[in-house]
């Protein structure tokens, strides 16, 4: 066999169905498509005129979406620049021949080429997706042009024949088939409208609405008004993210807000404006939202524009995993689409962009930091769960976000993680030289812990988040040398930071056992292991702590971090008997039953004060103490 | 002009570069697509084979994914049909002549025609996503073939000479670009096949793995092991969803999630093996999982096949969302795909599927529960949340599940519905008519109320789930004539369900109107609103409780469900002190100072015996408790 070339070749026949049917995953596409056709053609008037090369008027361009219930269609109108019949034989009948190629082809001297949307030249064949037969009735802006007709039932056969259109533009009419009669439905139109062609560049214009406007005075002098029906512009040609910002105020960057989530109660806390020509094209504004706990809800916010097209709200790979929490909007004709327009995950322009925007995002909150170190401390409560977020899963932005991540303590004052180091390592070191920060997840419940501590001249950080397990390792690891994390109620406070300083304990050895037995017996419950030390006389008689290593790897599971084992560990409590309190004396010499008794209130006091007594021993404690009053 | 008929074109040239590099939005299609043309030729010699129109060796069928890093080259090789030079340029060089749909088309009368999985015919030019340069090296199994082989790079020119292969099959070699060296790894191409080709139904070979085998006995006589190089088929070609439930025992169900899910604990409580011809095609098994209370984490759980190929896991819309904490298999040809093999949301099919899976799962859970209550309450704790998820999201679901969902009372015994009604409606019933279910969203933090209610001869319900705050309202609705749910601490016992008779209150207006200042006083908070009421002597001197009402709104308002003004309200709680106990009286006998202390100590029990008492006021709570001691 001889070698042989040749030419690949695409039969349209086959591949037409495939075009018009299978192409896009979602029907209502076909509006966005059609609407985003017509605002190329309305720009390309606009951009023929300002080169000189269309000297008529060019007029309002609006585009106009209508539907007939009855006559079963939907047209797309425009004023823009028409075609005639040989263009539309060739840029319609000659699918894939993209006409917005070959316009930026020819104009790619001038800047703005690129606000022209289309670049498959597919689009147009969505329309089949709803409609059994599709008509394109245009009138082309050149001298002389004779109005074209031309109709299509789906089948690779067109007619095309002379046209009704007196006025430069074009209109689409689809005929709309059986299965998708839910699109002529003024309701369902809007939706879809709103969701793609909210901020396109040129004026959508979607029936009319009801408003009122002054009619004069009534015979009282009284301001009378009258209902007129306006044109309905669903759209706002020139969002915030296309303006410099220097034309913004704060009031317009959250009114811009307000349009993108009307249904949002809160407003954003501060945000970014996004503008960047090289090496990609990138506009947008990010907003930081006030961060509940619930990370979930949260995400999905952020909107992907292409040229003010609306593309998705799945922006995962495009944005960082941790700065999907962010709201707002991007938009970029170098994030590479595929023809259905879901963006191309494997590009290297992708990774650019995301690495871009952590630059920026880290870049903003240092500058705050900086300039009003008060308004940032301020609004840790809200950013604080996403930085430290961000800290976990981002190398980069951990580097950056070392310098103003802050630590609280429970006096509410704010420390950089240097600037914790620095004021606590030579107080809260211990004998062996580590630095131990002492930390509370829940303020209430620990209450009796921090205030011990704080007698002692210690001071308590505050990590009550939802990812502050993780960050509490993440401190220990970057956070300085040496430096341990310590829960408040992990141990009593002289074993959490243990000195070189020694109590006596003034009970014998022999006392020391009894009361070690007597509690042990008094609590009776395998979970509890009774140790009696020598602590100040004026602590509590007894105090019940969670090793902090098991109860970290626990949290851990609980959260998913790969502890699956621990988690189904008991917990395994230390009670610490006080040796030195008076109330354990007297335990010791009360008879057995008095002393079990004093012993198991002791106990119960304990428990209590870590959130450990509920249930039926909390009713019966309560009823006790009624009766003891 | 006159009228004028023409057929629409496609030029090769502009589309070309379409299909090659924007049809799909993810790079590592490219060797699910080349893998499964690869089964399809496999299968279609098998069936020539079962026709009688091959007469040859079937042989082993095998599928081989090979890779050189040093040459940069990706192999797919088969032992498949094999193709002509002829075959190659009919099917290859006229891209979306599928060949799929001509093989079914002939052989259309055969039940099995539908094994065949291309249907597009475009997914072949996947290959220069991530190839420069692409060969085909082809025998075809027909007698007298002679080999052909086949390059283009990726222009639309190719050449076609003669072949290299001697044995049937086909060869397709990649020469992978600069972009996309990823995928010369063991790892990632690992990763990919276990993605999209773990269940295909001809064996996939992804080079060898290592594994020990017996090599005779020592001088010792113990057994010894030699290490050999064996294939890694990397697929089960006849995953248990292919197979008839009549072949299958429980332990293939399980050992087949094990195979699914790989990094799961937990075993599946049940499961609903999936199979339908019409009017759709429908294979599958669904597991129910031991569902936990996060309800995010367990989502998207169910991967979609087509044809044993793997499509996604993102089965929204297919599945309904309350289905989606399922997990396991849903194999349907005809779900339908996008060229991308996305799936059509729009589809009619789409929704038929959806409603068949309802039926199947509500009818399995009625099964369940008729031929095996006892075990149907035993898995309610994991089933529960689910069901509920179900009524209260999708209404032909509900009118199934009334019959089955499950109340449980403190006392751990279940009743249907229906059966709780009729079980309480006399003694819970107030003077209204209204019947009265009193729950409790936590057991152990609501215990004194639990008992208190007990004591009177009522029952309490347990209704702790995330997403029992709907589910009461859905009772109210739903659950028989004039219910109404109460939570256990939202008033006293005898408000909650009011009777006619009535205690006497012993105190007179005056004492009462003293108690009542006086208690005020010694509480000083806005948000407590005090009440002196006649309630049994030996009922607790104060209780603290929360209305039913507003408590409600906010819980709703914090789950998202659009009671948003709620949830900024404060919280107002009504303390009610028993103008019958004995404390009572002697707190209004004692001087100011005395009895200001004992009221607040009784204040503090009610507090504590509902888990208000927190933070410092609990720290100074239990010194006082010690004290006292």
């Amino acid at each position: 066999m001889s070698t042989e070339k040749g030419t690949i070749s695409i039969h349209t026949e086959n591949i037409f169905p495939v075009i018009k049917k299978f192409l896009y995953s979602d029907n209502e596409i076909f509006l966005r498509e059609l609407v985003s056709n017509s605002v190329d053609a309305s720009q390309k008037i606009k951009r023929l005129s300002s080169l000189g090369q269309f000297n008529g008027e060019v007029g309002d361009l609006v585009v106009d979406v209508k539907f007939d219930e009855t006559a079963k269609t939907i047209t797309i109108s425009d004023n823009g620049i028409g075609m005639t019949a040989e263009e539309i034989k060739k840029y319609i009948n000659q699918i894939a021949f993209s006409g917005a190629t070959e316009f930026m082809e020819k104009f790619k001297e001038a800047n703005d080429a690129n606000e022209i949307i289309g670049r498959f030249g597919l689009g147009f064949y969505s329309a089949f997706m709803v409609a059994d037969k599709v008509e394109i009735d245009s009138l082309s802006y050149q001298d002389g042009a004779e109005a074209a007709h031309w109709v299509c039932d789906g089948s690779t056969s067109y007619e095309i024949s002379a046209g009704t259109r007196t006025t430069r533009g074009t209109d689409v009419i689809l005929h709309i088939n059986e299965d998708s009669k839910e699109f002529l439905s003024k309701f369902r139109l809007q939706e879809i409208l709103d969701k793609y062609a909210k901020f396109l560049p040129v004026q959508v214009r979607f029936g009319t609405k009801t408003t009122s406007e002054p009619d004069g005075e009534d015979e009282e002098g009284k301001a009378k008004y009258k209902s007129v029906e306006v044109d309905n512009i669903i759209n706002n040609t020139n969002p915030a993210w296309t303006k410099a910002p220097s034309e913004l105020k704060d009031e317009d960057y959250l009114a811009f807000y307000r349009e993108l989530y009307p249904n949002s109660f809160d407003e954003p806390l501060f945000w970014i404006h996004l503008n960047v020509d090289y090496p990609f094209n990138l506009t947008g504004i990010l907003y930081f939202p006030k961060i509940k706990n619930e990370l979930e809800i949260q995400r999905n916010k952020i909107k992907l524009y292409s040229r003010q097209v609306f593309i998705t709200d799945e922006v995962k790979d495009i944005v960082p995993e941790y700065l999907m929490l962010l709201h707002g909007v991007i938009d970029s004709p170098d994030i590479p689409l595929n023809v259905s327009r879901s963006f191309l995950q494997a590009d290297g322009n992708v990774k650019k962009i995301s690495n871009y925007i952590t630059k920026k995002v880290a870049d903003k909150l240092q500058e705050i930091f900086k300039t009003d170190r008060k308004g940032f401390e301020e609004k840790w409560n809200d950013i604080g769960l996403f930085i430290k977020y961000g800290m976990l899963s981002e190398e980069k932005f951990a580097e950056k976000a070392n310098e103003f991540c802050l630590l609280k303590n429970t006096d509410g004052e704010n420390y950089t993680i240097k600037e914790y180091y620095e004021k606590i390592k030579d107080i809260q070191s211990d004998k062996d030289g580590n630095i131990v920060y002492l930390y509370t997840s829940d303020v209430a419940q620990q209450d009796g812990f921090i205030s011990t501590a704080k007698t002692k001249g210690y001071e308590v950080l505050v990590l009550d988040g939802p990812l502050d397990t993780h960050f509490t390792s993440y401190l220990e690891q970057k956070g300085g040398e040496k430096v341990q994390l310590k829960r408040i109620d992990s141990d009593i406070i002289d074993k959490l930071i243990q000195k070189d300083e020694k109590i006596e304990l003034t009970l014998s050895e022999e006392e020391s056992k009894k009361a070690s037995e007597l509690f042990t017996k008094a609590i009776s419950r395998t979970d509890m292991n009774v140790n009696v030390e020598a602590l100040a006389a004026d602590e509590l008689p007894v105090s019940v702590t969670l090793d902090e290593f098991m109860r970290r790897m626990k949290d851990m599971a609980k959260t998913g971090g790969g502890m699956g084992f621990y988690g189904n560990l008991p917990d395994n409590y230390k009670v610490t008997v006080n040796g030195n309190h008076p109330l354990v004396k007297r335990i010791i010499e009360s008879s057995e039953e008095e002393g079990g008794k004093l012993a198991k209130q002791a106990f119960d006091l304990a428990l209590l004060s870590r959130g450990l007594l509920t249930g039926a021993d909390l009713t019966s404690f309560v009823k006790r103490s009624v009766d003891m009053i």
